[in-house]
């Protein structure tokens, strides 16, 4: 059966995008505009944000139970918008997934790994699993690397204050130290983090080229299929719809609608 | 069975304390130091840290699979260490508790009930639930209350930020708007709110007396009984015990030894 629905060259394919919560949207945008004719479904674990302080073994355990709510929500292609748990468990769920899974990391790395400096920032779980670093590694040998948790971030601007003086602040704490390496590239290694684009942007200085998750976009290319017309969005999460229909607006700038309630995971 | 256990006068008695994550240990802190011969068990749910921005539904299950847990460890006496869950949900807890539950909410209103303009900070959640309010105007009708939420207070603390210009800079943006009602008290409604006391002092002012959570210690006195000794504490967490133990002792000053791992209500 699935079989016959995926390969049904007529019907819009349906991208499922999940993350911890509203920062995935950023990578949403990215493929919504994009690939304006697919059907989307996003998925914000906002029982259980954050996860970039928690361990490997329990963002597997979120991430696998949302995988196969995503199945049962007929998704053909599923994006994990999370840094995070690309860098912990896109190995793990992609084992036992019937439908592609992609993660955030490797088309970032693809990006930067032609330059030979590179810094990255991400949550703290994401540097700790040293995921950047392996990757960018293992396509060119004579890459520098060095990683940096920012954990202001994220509740920086999940408070909206990206734009406020604190943020530059805060911002330039975190970067003096991947700053003194005068980096090619900066890889933005969590998906909140291009809404503090224009601090960090003003920091670094226009010697080095700002990376984000939203590189996935373009790495899709080869495998999302054209068709007609345009797609739709659902968006479902595991706690306060109200909270995250309001923050994707005022902060990502997308109008989640309805958003559902799905509390089976809690 | 249960009865004769809590009617053994010669027992030392067990006090069970939770919080989503170390922000409760202040209140543990002031527990100990004022009943140092009891024993302990300290519960952080570090896998759904942190619980402010979290609907009162999404808490009340989190809390009531705690309390199981810990009815199941032989707790005497239930502490709620934790302002959000303390507003939402100690009345579905109570409900249904064997042994009695305290919450922190209630102490710090009658030490500020006293007063005529008080202040509350709190979490998104605490603050939403205008628990304060109500029971301030309950024991005092002609008091004025205001509260605020003030999200950015518990990372800063996490990050072990405290004592920085940072975090002076965000403790006047939230405090400002309260200090204009010039508040003889300044309810700090979040247990991670004391290690900022400090700067909270600096901005408000010798006129402002600040009231925490570690109030429940003095509430407490009718009802622990004296034994002779010294107890010992436990200390469980349901995500990352490193981590935990980490933060417990650089930020809160607390030894958690090996603090178990729970991971049975992931």
């Amino acid at each position: 059966m699935k079989k016959e629905r995926r390969s049904d060259k007529n019907k819009r394919l349906k991208i499922a995008v999940f993350d911890s919560g509203i920062g995935g949207l950023t990578v949403y945008n990215a493929l919504k505009k994009r690939y304006p004719f697919c059907d989307f479904i996003y998925y914000a674990d906002t029982a259980h944000v954050p996860y970039g302080g928690k361990s490997g073994k329990t963002i597997i355990a979120y991430a696998e139970k949302i995988v196969s709510f995503l199945l049962r929500k007929k998704a053909d292609l599923i994006v994990c918008a999370c840094n995070t748990a690309s860098a912990v468990a896109i190995d793990s769920i992609s084992r036992h997934c019937p439908v592609p899974v992609y993660g955030v990391i490797d088309a970032a790395v693809s990006e930067a790994a032609a330059f030979s400096r590179v810094a990255v920032i991400g949550t703290k779980l994401t540097v700790k699993s040293g995921v950047y670093e392996k990757k960018l590694l293992k396509r060119n040998k004579n890459i520098r690397v060095r990683s940096l948790p920012a954990p202001l971030f994220v509740p920086l601007v999940e408070e909206g204050w990206a734009g406020t003086e604190i943020a530059a602040k805060v911002v330039e704490i975190y970067l003096a130290p991947l700053k003194r390496m005068r980096p090619e590239a900066l890889i933005l290694g969590c998906t909140h983090y291009p809404i503090l684009r224009k601090a960090i942007a003003a920091f670094m200085g226009p010697a080095t080229r700002l990376v984000d998750s939203s590189s996935l976009a373009g790495a899709l290319s080869g495998v999302v299929r054209i068709c007609a017309g345009r797609g739709k969005s659902d968006f479902y999460v595991s706690d306060d719809p109200a909270h995250f229909v309001k923050t994707a607006r005022e902060i990502m700038k997308v109008s989640a609608g309805r958003a559902h309630l799905c509390t089976e995971f809690l």
